[in-house]
């Protein structure tokens, strides 16, 4: 037989599954994939107004220059400490790509954002993935893997949990290798200045990660920011694709950092949302992590005042739970993962879409009690 | 000393070199990247606007199936069998990233597109650089350089020649590897039929790429397709970064598709400008290369009727030609690299451009002579 055209590790292994996206003008509750209900600045949506011309015909700007400065003036570091990417997803593959070689190993807490996985696999590395401690801090194991780059995701993901700045710190001290701060969520943060973006000027080896596609209200426009010392940003740069940026997302990204304001009365409506659905999905008998994101990770079946049956029952419960409430037109997401599968991931959307979510599960709730009695 | 953070085969490689960008609002005649002069569908701008709304807060379509479907009804493949790209340059990482493992090597005739020796150091594996054959047709050690991967430029850059598709069909046969077409300047070929996107359907081995960039006038919006039987084309969406169009690009390269008169007319000006700017530069002296791309490679100092000095000569002339252009304000592309120093990569503007690019040299000429009689 012929040898294969592909890599083993990339034969071997399957695509990141991002969530569901409902057909255009389907009638759903998107609450499964922690898009932001605010619209962004009108600000943005003029920058990409005027982005829409002639000038089209023109390659963007490879350095990313207006857009980095932009960031230079919301964040306080100078442009040269900050490298632009296609969302925060292509920085963390940029990272891979610059810092491990193959059959080298990449440690992180699981559960965690699942990309991480994925990039690992593509590149051919090994991933050390190791549980969090209890209450969802920094496991022991962390600093001692060996790892040619640490990715700790904080808020984390799908967790919500966050671990305090200074155990990041001194995971920061403890390694010889890159530390990826990846601080997608850290907008929905209760303490708005509750970031690692400080240690960049402490460690020479630590990059934080930032996207506009929450906080920001910019999911479609893929803009993500990295922060580190330009000694390492030089490194990023040289496997960066040329022109990873069009000029529309430039000029959207450039004009959401330029009102950043704008962003900050939306994460405060989110917190509060967030909030309330806490509180209420605990009502109804979910054991909810404390969420420092902008979804909240309902796990079922925990011991808890209604639900007295433990873990075991939760893990069928929650993929029909998922489908009982898909079936109602409201999507939230499930994980079809080990460390996840006794929970579901749920996104704070507006108020009415979180009444919405809650009326429906209200309304399963009481379908079951009555089968129940028909048992 | 600590080991560093970094992969040695990124420490050791520089990135990717675009052409330069002029300061916006600079006076100056831009023939350096090939950009297309003339601007895009006017129910591209129009597709942009649209795009330009609220829903920049949700997620791009990861599969960008309304793209595909466009790209689909342009070309005659089904969907499946393509595969878009954040610009072409984005497949090209993915294919290196998809087939090529570290230490493999990745065989492409030279010179080409610099950007492949780029992909293949920041995979850390081993670029076997061929020179063409005679009259820039493929060379003979290519097929046989046991390769993981094959690119071949076509129309070749900075070059602009074409190997005949009869040829690519007899490598494709001959490869048991994955053999990369890179079309990125196929429109402006003398025969709109001269494509290699047909031996897609023949092989299972060949992915043709194209690229809304240059002939569509959609630099700006990082639009690329690759084509390819479905096999092909699910390995290298593991290796895709998940949401790698944003919402603007998507609208923009479905509008253009669906318009792709438009991109035939302006590609058929573009057609008859190369021809007289060939001649004029060949009137002037230069050696300049059949081009079927939208720029033309001028060699200075070879055996000519004006500059009888030949190649030594040329090697430090463009150069200086090259700066004595930019004092005037027209900006066309030299590249320091060992085979292709003796010569300007020069991109055909529009006719005014053109123009202004042929007084220019006519003005340096005069100059040069008054300068060699004061001598």
């Amino acid at each position: 037989m012929a040898r294969s055209y592909f890599r083993p590790n990339v034969e071997a292994m399957t695509g990141y599954v991002p969530g569901e996206q409902p057909a255009a003008g389907a009638k759903v509750v998107k609450l499964n994939t922690n898009e932001n209900p605010y619209p962004p600045s009108p600000e943005v949506i003029e920058a990409a107004r005027r982005a829409a011309d002639e000038t089209l015909r023109l390659y963007p700007d490879p350095t990313a220059r207006c857009l980095r400065e932009a960031a230079s003036r919301a964040y306080g570091f100078p442009a040269e400490w900050i490298v632009a990417g296609n969302g925060s997803d292509e920085l963390l593959a940029m990272l891979v790509r610059a810092c491990v070689s193959e059959g080298e190993p990449v440690a992180y807490p699981v559960p965690t954002y699942s990309l991480y996985r994925t990039l690992v696999r593509a590149q051919g590395a090994r991933a050390v993935e190791i549980p969090w401690a209890e209450g969802y801090g920094i496991p022991e194991g962390l600093a001692s893997a060996g790892a040619r780059l640490v990715f700790l995701c904080r808020p984390n993901a799908p967790t919500g949990t966050m671990v305090p700045a200074d155990a990041v710190r001194a995971l920061a001290r403890s390694l010889d290798c890159v530390l990826c701060v990846d601080e997608a969520y850290v907008d929905f943060a209760d303490s708005e200045d509750d970031t690692c973006l400080e240690l960049v000027r402490e460690f020479d080896n630590v990059v934080v990660l930032r996207t506009l596609s929450k906080s920001f209200s910019l999911a479609g426009a893929r803009v993500g920011l990295g922060f580190a010392k330009p000694a390492l940003v030089n490194e990023l740069l040289k496997v960066k694709d040329s022109y990873n940026l069009n000029r529309m997302s430039l000029a959207v990204g450039t004009a959401a950092l330029d009102d950043i304001d704008h962003m900050r009365e939306n994460a405060a409506r989110i917190r509060k949302t967030r909030a309330r659905l806490a509180e209420r999905l605990a009502e109804l008998g979910f054991d909810v992590l404390p969420s420092q994101a902008n979804f909240v990770f309902a796990r079922i079946g925990h011991p808890t005042r209604r639900e007295p049956q433990g873990r075991s029952r939760g893990r069928t419960k929650a993929r029909e739970l998922y489908e009982a409430l898909k079936a109602r037109g409201i999507l939230v997401r499930y994980f079809d993962q080990e460390d996840v599968r006794e929970g579901l991931r749920i996104t704070v959307g507006a108020d009415a879409e979180v009444d919405a979510l809650l009326d429906a599960l209200n309304d399963i709730h009481h379908q079951d009690t009555k089968s129940a009695k028909n048992d």
